[in-house]
């Protein structure tokens, strides 16, 4: 027994059932329903599903409700050619008419209503959409329902998503590696394709499709040209074949000079008109092959990616190019202005407003600048990136990180969706008052006719797809935001509790409560008040304040903290870098003022001294310190939370997550003593009273090397 | 619906089942019975389960035994302090005496016996062994029983292990690639080591368990230094700490240079004190951390692996200063003997023979050698190697490929027990007639008192495990002979298809001569008649039979198959490169003499004229072509026989093994039409009659190119 600890007996003696799913059934976990009012209540009102057995998106809706509608009331509901009472209907808008049923439907393709209506006196429920897709997201919707065991009498449901293009972003490589991707190997078994259509890749679209998502970007944006060849693209066909019963268009990242890696062009100078006829020639190809498919994703003269600044182009010009050759077939072109210049750099935060607010109104009409939703690179807080509301002419696509590649990778427990309504909910006041990145994003600010969001994915071949089992929850959360950014955070975790795991009410109450706090308790001992950036060499796993000496100065840690004996933070000010003035003025004045700055983003806008005194009336160096040690604090409030849970839900995920916690608790504990006692070895300054001293010096912490970190 | 393949419905209309375990549960896939016999006879007999529950190994047997009774007649079998009748009992040896139970149990630590006693008037199951470990094997065969529908009246089951040590040898990278794997990622997510024990890790103890493999290799033979340093041995002391109950230990394979990588020494000299006493140290570090520690595997001097030959020192003096290390803990040092210079060879498949016949009788007594089935390097098929029997004073391991490099990797169904007992079953003739490789490796013939055989993993993160469903028959067939060599090939696949598919009689004889025949039709299609290693460069995927002008002239095909416009075949006779020398006296007069070579070999050791007469009496070019397309045709009448399967087995496994059977044949194709035209570009002979021409000329084939073949 010595040599066992107490975590794996528990593992060896409470797993070993075989219809635990491990996880990978996602949101979609139908369970025998417990409430006998909503058992009786579905089976006397439903009692068949009528549908147009010719369409295959239909199809898989019906599939999908006899599927769910079987494991949880344990009843058939089978196909009925004709409609009755106790039908399920699923009826395109265009034949309303014909049948006389007079019901409002959205005027959006993807929306849809879901409505107890009486027809020909016969008691239905009514699904109704303009499109197929339609359709199929009203019968998810119909399914969260019954696993939510909601009341049906009366049902009265109509929803449009508020954004058009709803995109995944795979940084998968064609290696199957994934660049930040913590949860095993790329889906796409490439080796495999296109003779071999992975069940996975079914469940993958059935998922994306069950929240909205319609799109998916397959490959890595530091992409690699081989993914045009014809070879590969029979690959891509097939996936998008897969996927587009369920309404998942495929896009591709496209490197920018495979015209001369694979079309044997001497240049890919934008304005070359071979150039340009090998781009139109390759649009035509691939969409012969997948007439409907997406359309382009491209990085471009950023981190060593080739761009038309290589041929003294502009962005403008590199877009364009591609637009043009998706323009005839409708694909769009999504250009990232996640950029910055290869020589020493003014502020790295201000480069890519600087780099773009010229070029607004010089793009195609089918390209959107994708942003990233804050100025840096996806850290655990920044404030909204300036260019959101400054590209007035040119749809922005804000690109949210789902994967954890600065939140502690695949063992800190994140949920997500504050973090992106942070973003989401932000006021530009770009024109006024509630402009906000949403409708920045949305095109209703600007009118523009198109609009997107996009996710960088955390998915993997794991069992349960995401690494962490609540990781699962980011990619439903963006999935939900993408549709409707007006969600809640608390409604979108409390949907997801009641679906992966049940409908207990304490159940959902604590995991509600870890959920929420999980992000900024990861901020508190990371990167707090406003810190950023000091995150270890190259893998960003595990704390590297330290850093520096590097090829660029905004490759370290040292650029970004700014601390030095007298205070600490990167002054954004009109007095520094003046970063500031790239927002609008109600937004620049607020951030600019230390008295007006939120003490959220402190260090991100001001550099100031140790003593400076913050709301809470304690000192800058304090408050920092504080903040790391909540931090680790608040991770064992989780632990305690969770344990609190072990008779609550299913063995296996309890115990894996118990795990991850524990992991997390060392994680957090390492962050607090490495940046305390790295900033306090600046500063020179005592730990406030009742903080104990970490037991290992900063030497220690400095020394640790993290070798084979995943998701390089 | 013209975008959609028919196969692609098939996916969609048929797999939304939340319960199909995907293949996860491998041959432990426990059903309900179906056979009322059966189920009457279990529920009847079978009450409860007594056991040592202070012993974490007894402990997961009888938790074992619960859940597969369990699932199997839907009843519990409680566990109980006091014997009782109908109790299945595990008891040890040593235990028998005090109850007065007089039966004979194994003299072998891992050996048991399973028997219907009355003991004290109460009619039992008795489980017993000298160890706990044999406990649990005894409780995985007697669930077996359970799973095959045996009757239990009168059981009565005595089995050891004829070899001692049955190790799998995972090819695994620190950075979770599989060199030559085909099913994913690594198994070990070092990242999350080791805080976080994931449930496959204990998953994959119980199947190692269940077919009584007892070792495992975590890292690849061309191994890093890395894991060897103290914060990766406690990563790997977490996954000896979840193995251990299962009775699996844990070895590493170790780099020669880790004195000077990790240990900053200025040499990896074997006969330097401080270079000795480094891995005396590091061996003691690792046995304070895991105290049944393994030991080491070692490929030295080997494909650009570092050896003791870079210090002017034997395989010896390599393999002995690091067996001195283990001595002490009772560890075993395994060196490979697929070794062959960096000069240009006169015949790779003499070189391992060469160098090491001369070392026997030096290596210390915990060093076991450990050499692969054949000469070359795990071929469809190889005559067995000359060095089986040729060390007589050294125990000598067998290494055998589990995962498919050359035959297929993850597409082709492949049944290798067949190629296995070919190796196994072959005779030495070392000490006469009945010398086999078998009994080299258990050390009955040279009476050694170790012994061991090596597979090497062909596992990975995929859901299944190993890629392609029926891969998982070799991880089976694999612990089945290394348990007891003598089983058939025949036997194996029957236990494993009632096990993973059913026990429907039609459905066994169906699958079972697919499987039977498969690596015969592999053999057909890629390397008849004796060829061998004409695959495609460097990765080993698809054929290359013109591949040439290489660094290495081994390294090429045309060194193998030696074809020119008069003839094909490597001469290893005694006019050729002598090859044939190296086997004993009979075995080398039978594959020296052209009349006596078994035409499976015939290329092997012989070089022919193309108009050479056959035993079928038709020339060897019709006899190489019509191979090739019997290895098609063969692939189509599998096709055949799965389809008509379609309601007989797993919806969902029935579809992959479908498509996979789909791509199989049209490699199969590529394979036959490549080598087809490439030979027949080289002996300008027509097709035999009645065979169709191949639609694609040679330079279609040779202009082929695959890239990120995953393996590498």
């Amino acid at each position: 027994m010595k040599f066992i600890q107490k975590t794996l007996i528990l593992i060896l003696l409470t797993t070993l059932s075989v219809k635990a799913d491990q996880g990978y059934n996602l949101w979609l976990n139908y369970q025998k329903l417990t409430d006998p009012v909503s058992l009786k209540e579905y089976t006397g009102l439903l009692k068949s599903i009528h549908f147009d057995s010719n369409n295959s998106t239909q199809q898989v809706a019906a599939k999908e409700l006899q599927n769910a509608f079987g494991i949880l009331t344990g009843k058939d509901l089978p196909s009925n050619r004709s409609m009755e009472s106790g039908s399920v209907v699923l009826l395109k808008e265009s034949a309303l008419k014909a049948l006389q049923i007079n019901q409002q439907v959205p005027d959006n393709a993807d929306g849809f209503i879901i409505k107890q209506v009486t027809v020909q006196n016969k008691q239905i429920i009514l699904i109704s959409s303009q499109s197929d897709i339609g359709l199929l997201y009203g019968t998810f919707a119909f399914i969260k329902q019954l696993q939510l065991q909601k009341r049906l009498t009366g049902l009265n449901i109509s929803e449009s998503p508020k954004i058009q293009h709803r995109i995944l972003n795979h940084w998968d490589n064609l290696n199957r590696t994934v660049e930040r991707g913590y949860a095993g190997f790329s889906l796409w078994n490439w080796h495999t394709l296109p003779g071999y259509i992975d069940k996975r890749y079914i469940d993958y679209a059935r998922a994306n499709a069950s929240v909205g998502i319609n799109g998916t970007v397959l490959n890595n944006v530091n992409a690699n040209s081989l993914i045009l060849t014809h070879e590969w693209l029979l690959k891509v066909k097939a996936l998008a074949d897969a996927f587009r019963p369920y309404g998942i268009k495929v896009y591709l990242s496209a490197r920018f000079t495979s015209p001369i890696e694979i079309g044997k062009l001497k240049t890919a100078d934008p304005l070359n008109e071979d150039v340009a006829q090998w781009w139109k020639d390759k649009a035509n190809e691939i969409y012969k092959l997948i007439p409907d498919f997406g359309g382009f994703l491209v990085k471009a003269n950023s981190e060593g990616q080739p761009g038309p600044q290589d041929y003294g182009r502009t962005h403008t010009d590199g877009a364009n190019v591609l637009a043009r050759a998706l323009a005839p077939h409708q694909g769009i072109l999504m250009y990232r202005a996640f950029v910055y210049a290869n020589e020493i750099p003014e502020d790295r935060a201000k480069q890519a407003y600087n780099e773009f607010t010229p070029l607004d109104g010089k793009f195609d009409k089918n390209v959107m600048v994708q942003v990233k939703n804050g100025a840096i690179d996806f850290q655990p807080r920044e404030p909204f990136h300036p260019l959101f509301g400054a590209l007035p002419k040119t749809p922005i696509m804000a690109e949210l990180q789902l994967t954890q590649e600065y939140l502690g990778m695949s063992t800190n427990l994140a949920y997500l969706s504050p973090l992106f309504k942070e973003c989401l909910d932000s006021d530009t006041y770009a024109k006024g008052k509630g402009s906000t990145v949403a409708k920045v994003i949305d095109g209703s600010l600007d009118g523009h006719n198109i609009s997107g969001i996009a996710g960088v994915a955390n998915i993997g071949n794991d069992i349960n797809w995401c690494g962490h089992p609540f990781a699962q929850s980011n990619w439903y959360a963006f999935g939900k935001l993408a549709w409707n950014y007006s969600l809640s955070s608390e409604e979108i975790a409390s949907e997801w509790i009641k679906m992966t795991f049940n409908t207990d009410a304490s159940t959902l109450q604590a995991i509600s409560q870890m959920m929420l706090q999980s992000r900024e308790t990861i901020v508190n001992y990371m990167t707090p008040l406003g810190l950023h950036h000091i995150m270890s060499w190259s893998h960003h796993y595990g704390p590297g304040p330290w850093i520096k000496d590097k090829p660029r100065a905004d490759w370290t840690s040292v650029y970004y903290h700014q601390a030095d004996k007298n205070g600490i933070g990167f002054d954004r000010t009109s007095s520094g870098s003046n970063a500031t003035a790239q927002y609008f003025p109600e937004v620049a004045k607020i951030f600019n003022d230390v008295n007006t700055c939120p003490e959220k983003y402190l260090l991100w806008f001001h550099h100031l001294p140790w003593s400076y005194k913050l709301k809470s009336g304690e000192s800058l160096w304090d408050g920092i310190v504080k903040h790391y040690y909540l931090g680790v604090k608040e991770v064992e409030q989780m632990q305690n939370t969770w344990d609190s849970l072990a008779s609550k839900v299913d063995g296996d995920i309890h115990l894996q997550v118990k795990q991850l916690l524990k992991v997390q608790h060392e994680e957090a504990i390492l962050w607090r003593n490495s940046c305390v006692l790295y900033f306090q070895s600046i500063s020179g300054l005592p730990l406030p009273k009742g903080l104990s001293k970490p037991e290992k010096d900063l030497n220690y912490y400095q020394n640790l090397e993290y070798k084979y970190v995943p998701g390089i």
